[in-house]
């Protein structure tokens, strides 16, 4: 048994123009189910979002759905996967997710997504959450953003103890069992409590 | 008496490793004076933060800074410049900077900077805002933001439609001029309230 009861996947509701997006976010959900990981994600079943919970659901995990009221129209096709929790707001949500999740994975997604998992680490960076937040580099997705996140360490506006507060991989094993190990950098303090986030 | 009364501008509380990024905080501070525009911010006193604001209260314009009770310690060198609003949490934050604003600008900044671009424009993509949202690249610092963005574009996981929802230049007044004229793209459908944000 890892340390993981329960992992939040932030991810687009598009497929990707390569097949290797849907893939590996099939991989994915076979791997969480493996371990005995349950998904907690944003509740559509379109795109990358929908194979990764039907992965997880077909493969007998446990998978629960966080998604606005407002939303359901548009990220749901009428098919449900898994237990459904419905929220008033996009805040609601992010607050639901992080607090039913041990950690936080990002696959590829748009402005949401790479809002999502900056979010995370701010979290982290405030001391609000000490929860592993893992960087699915899938097809070399994310190289812009990790180089992103260079650059503020470089320019001086992240500070060099918050450069290791996420795990990044190529390979779904590999991120998962760096995030098994991760452990938060010494000398993060907490200035927020969780109900102040 | 050009669009907007008052910008929202997001920045680290950083100085950052090269004097660019003070001396381009301050032109925009003054730049918005001129212009008859308010400034509403983080409501910090150290890094480009507070370079910035203090150019916009030195200028003569107003300064309303935002800031949760329990940054306070750690924003705050003492001084506070302008009028500050004390929020709960960095939601009802976010939530009363957006509210304030005619219009959003991102600064060079760390994690939480970042994310906050990323959730303005998620917004606008969702059609929860439709405010100009606007990167000051000084330096080249937002490069590689810019090419997350492209990423996501060409994988699949941003619409075509959802490409010019930013405006970006690495001068202060080609920023503002750009936002002034900026509309946004036709075909924005509305998903979601100001209030289910
Ligand atoms: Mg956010």
């Amino acid at each position: 048994m890892g340390r993981f009861r329960r992992l939040c996947v932030f991810c687009g509701s598009s497929e990707g123009k390569s097949p290797v997006y849907v893939e590996q976010a099939k991989m994915l959900g076979q791997e969480l189910a493996k371990r005995g990981i349950e998904l907690v994600y944003g509740g559509g079943s379109v795109g990358v979002m929908g194979a990764l919970a039907r992965a997880v659901d077909g493969a007998g995990a446990k998978v629960t759905g966080v998604i606005p009221h407002s939303l359901m129209q548009r990220e749901l096709s009428g098919e449900a996967i898994g237990e459904l929790v419905l929220t008033k707001g996009m805040h609601d949500r992010k607050a639901k997710m992080a607090s039913l999740a041990d950690g936080f994975i990002a696959l590829p997604g748009g402005y949401g997504t790479m809002e999502e998992v900056l979010e995370a680490l701010t979290w982290v960076q405030l001391g609000i959450q000490s929860k592993p937040v893992g960087i699915l580099n899938t097809n070399h997705y994310y190289d812009a953003l990790i180089a992103m996140i260079d650059t503020g360490l470089r320019e001086g506006f992240i500070k060099e103890k918050h450069r290791d507060i996420y795990c990044v991989s190529d390979t779904v094993t590999g991120l998962l069992d760096k995030m098994e190990q991760h452990t938060p950098p010494p000398g993060l303090t907490t200035w927020l409590s969780p109900e102040e986030s």
